[in-house]
């Protein structure tokens, strides 16, 4: 077994289309996670992770902040406590409304 | 893409071994979630979860609170921010130790 506090790891910049994000990879292979890999994410005030879809699906908690899931024309307010599915290959980012940091887990399964 | 806070699935007593302990599911099945799940446990004063081992790993994310990660011969301090991996295998079991209830997210691979 294993505990970490989620700032023991390195927050690292989110390039390619995201604006004032950063990462902290929490469990993954290197920590002999077998299935599905837990990252939080924090989005600074106006920013935002990248446009895209990809064939994995997110599950994500927002834990602190204000923001909005934008999709393929759809747009979802979020607030700490909402706990989000995207499934695979659709279209999504999130962005941050607040003045605060959104921060949230962001969960997507194992290389395979 | 599905938006819902923690508190609009209901708090189900986890029985068998337990103690003032709930769990809300919020990502599985029902929800398209191919690979792996989300559930919300709520451990009160004193509470603590079955001890006990299974094939299937935990991650887990403190929310709120403080408590312990009881193994075999060993136990961890937990508080809020602390992400936690307990393999296979491993015998554990999670206990509030604050006057505060614990809130913690712990996901599980899928049922194959």
């Amino acid at each position: 077994m294993l505990v970490k506090h989620y700032t023991d790891e390195p927050a690292k910049t989110v390039e390619e289309g995201a604006k004032e994000t950063t990462i902290r990879w929490l469990i993954a292979e290197p920590e002999g996670a077998p299935n599905f890999y837990m990252r939080l994410l924090e989005i600074g005030q106006d920013g935002c992770t990248p446009h895209h879809a990809h064939e994995w699906e997110h599950e994500v908690f927002i834990l602190e902040g204000e923001g909005k899931l934008v999709g393929d024309g759809k747009s979802h307010s979020l607030t700490a406590g909402d706990a989000v599915f995207v499934p695979g290959n659709e279209v999504h980012h999130f962005e941050s409304s607040g003045r605060q940091t959104m921060k949230m887990l962001c969960l997507i399964p194992a290389k395979k």
